[in-house]
């Protein structure tokens, strides 16, 4: 918790809405820009500055995950003007810590060493944390798509990263039998060790069946071939961010239902999304002693 | 499994249909009616019979849950015209076994020592079953209502039941941070061997603060006394049954949201729902050897 | 928690000293009578008093669990003379509450309506603590006793009450493969509910391979019958009381090894026990404003 | 599993004995040298040959874990007389694959690169399996030099490698309240989002209080400095291999106990250890293609 200190919160969706009320919270002081339509909404009782006030008022900018969609303006789907990076923000910079997630080109477009640009999407932690959001969101999805109870249900998780770990867990916790597919030694003798069956989806020898599966590989493992042995009764859920890992053509000629399902944190669990943003910055802060 | 045997299956909803699924894949002849809307469009492949015909040959007859909701009419929300109990169906009877959930009047219509009626809905092993159905039903309600995860999130389980042992489980095995409110002591012993925070909320002292409570309990324990000293930053999730567990007007009134939950199984998860009424049938055929 | 009264602790083992230990950490005046030898082992600071100034300087009396052995002496291993219930004691108590385990014989010899006699051993809520001791135990016995690890392993439980429950979440959670064998349909169904696979080993039809039976039942489940059918490839662990559940004559003649196991709380966790007790004290305390 | 070859297995404790039985279950072609003392005793029924047949005979040699103790002679307590590597076994090998666990000073000896030497101790599959019967191995001991139960206890393990991860797991599952030290913020990150509390217990500025700490780190983390500010109720169990990870004259003058554990999947449970060595053996066979 960073007590005593000004944010600047600029820009985003309700994860920003979020972090400013947790910064606040904290007992920090907290003024926010470009959140106008939504703020109003949730009536979350926090000052508004212009953006010139904000930025000299403030130890810390906060701006939202992405930084930017179009490399020019800041994401601020709920302001009804726009930010530009170059010519509105960039001349206002003095010498305050900056923090956004995928922040590269607002880093070029600023360009000044005196600024702390930090890019909390770059670090693992952040992307631990929302690893979990991710896997409560796609349990969401398998709950509104389904007919049936996870409990029970024989579901392959594609993939043994950061998502595909938590994911499994949650379903097996969940009462679900789970399968693992993944390539190396190492990982196939984590995923056996807790406790799941593994396959490898690019090596199958025989059909499988399937009610759910979940693919969080940002790479086509579900192509053509395997979906013609993967026996799916109910719903393939692509969390990989586009193009996804499906080829969704070949799944919806042999009838399986997909269900593209990319940026879950944010969509799903704005307020979680929120408070991690918010930790990850704590961290930050208190590491590079900001 | 019961091989070589014919079922009728009459009215009822989507359970209705992969009751009669279930049947037929298990090896049994299978006939349906009162179904016609729902079974077009889900595209099962069952024959359909007229009443007379259907009954003369199947040697059991299921009936939906509930088996009537007027007391005249079979429950048969999906058929065009009606099935009038006592003039339609009780003439046609004979000797069939006869299952239904909740089946106490349509015995008071049929009133024929020789026909024997079952009722799954009065079993035990039923209702275990179907309480994972309304807890899995409870935390997509959560996971649709709330802005956050249920992973790390205070839950309040009212009730130590059937509904109130599953979901705490559950909930817990998701990460969430439990409280079981019970009142008898072994109630609470079992909470708390289970892993679970417990307390009384008709004995509460000081204020208590949860993010999501769950109520099972079908007696009004979330009344204005209580609800001035649960703060819920969330939601109640009211799983009783009509008139349900919750005074609405005193949640309404503090600003917590109050969502009536009766009958998840049925709405949410109609595939295990047929399931498990299969499952129960079967086991009272065996026993009862009919 | 109960301050500013004063215990006597009578007798016992290594579990009656943890009851003094804790009754006088959480603030009471604690006495100990007849644990002279093993207190100076453990170097516990608390204070001996003869019988007759602990009596009347106590608002409440411990008894061990259980009271009495041979119906004569108060249980007291540990001390180096007797503790006569009906001469000793009796003449002694006025209006104290008094608490033990299996207490009848000791209530027959007080005979006294104004002394309220409490049996803590008698208690559901003591019971279900209690089962957890008696699970680890097992687990404890099962690790020492074999050359593999619990997970993995294919455990059979015998019978689902308090120690069948506890025990098989802790093998399921521990890594096992748990089958439960019960007879009657609401606990087969809790069990699958729960996650295991179920069996009724008094209705084998088959053979069935375990590597370790843990039996929680005290009738000889596993008879000469039963016995020819269930494959062991480790050890049976009998947690019920003598005369226990199993045919030692025929397991020994079929080379399996049989582990008698009664008492576990006692003996392998004195500490936790003792803490059971004292929390049981409190509750009945409370309950009945003694 | 691998059939009709023949495999010889050399040396070694229970583990090695394992390692035949389950190699001649799977359908091998099974020969045993230097298990002699041992393997009448537990009368597995394995055919032993002289060292020159069984080499001349056998597609794949199977030496101990670790392959020597001396560095001159193969590291086999069951046998009455010596295996020299270099004069004894080293001339009779020709083309043979072959398998050992921590085998360098072996291979040197052999220094024929037409042999295939296999060590399957330098697998992190092998590392990972291995990992969880050192986990269980520690709660053996914590069972055994305790009173207190592992449920409801207070649990510190040091470090989050492949020990730290299944042991924090496992205290975790069987009710532990778990707290993991860890250093960088991956593994804190992990630690946390898996349900554990988390310190850094080289970073501690105030006392902390444990019932059982558990270190897998092999550096001396429980240093002087860190054990007066770690208050531990009940014993330090030291996982790691020589010199371990505890400042044990500074523990023993503040009156902790401390066991020194390094080793245990062989000591506690053989026949696991051995079921992994033969699947890890499958493995390098088949991606070797050997």
């Amino acid at each position: 918790m960073v007590l005593n200190k000004s944010f600047g919160v600029i820009g985003g969706d309700l994860r920003q809405l979020e972090v400013a009320r947790k910064l606040k919270e904290d007992g920090n002081e907290v003024s926010v820009y470009g959140l106008d339509n939504i703020q109003k909404k949730q009536m979350v009782d926090i000052k508004t500055l212009n953006l010139k006030d904000m930025v000299s008022t403030s130890d810390y900018l906060v701006f939202p995950l992405p930084v930017t969609r179009d490399g020019i303006n800041i994401n601020a789907p709920f302001f009804s003007s726009h930010i530009n990076m170059k010519y509105d923000l960039c001349p206002l910079l003095d010498s305050q810590a900056i923090f956004g997630g995928i922040i590269t080109s607002f880093a070029e477009a600023v360009n000044n060493p005196k600024i702390h640009i930090n890019d909390y999407y770059a670090r693992e932690d952040f992307m631990i944390f929302n690893a979990l959001l991710t896997a409560e969101g796609a349990v969401k999805i398998a709950l509104n798509e389904s007919q049936d109870t996870i409990n029970k249900s024989k579901c392959l998780v594609v993939g043994y990263g950061r998502i595909g770990k938590v994911l499994s867990r949650l379903l097996k916790d969940m009462g679900a039998l789970v399968t693992v597919s993944a390539r190396n030694s190492k990982d196939v003798s984590w995923a056996k060790i807790n406790g799941y069956q593994t396959i490898n989806v690019n090596n199958l020898e025989n059909e499988v069946h399937f009610d759910l599966v979940f693919n969080t590989v940002p790479a086509v493992i579900l192509n053509s071939t395997n979906l013609h042995l993967i026996k799916i009764s109910n719903l393939i859920i692509d969390l990989a961010s586009a193009p996804g890992g499906v080829d969704t053509k070949t799944a919806e000629a042999l009838g399986i239902k997909v269900k593209l399902a990319p940026g879950l944190p944010g969509k799903f669990f704005p307020k979680s999304a929120g408070k991690i943003i918010v930790e990850t910055i704590y961290k930050i802060i208190k590491e590079k002693n900001l």
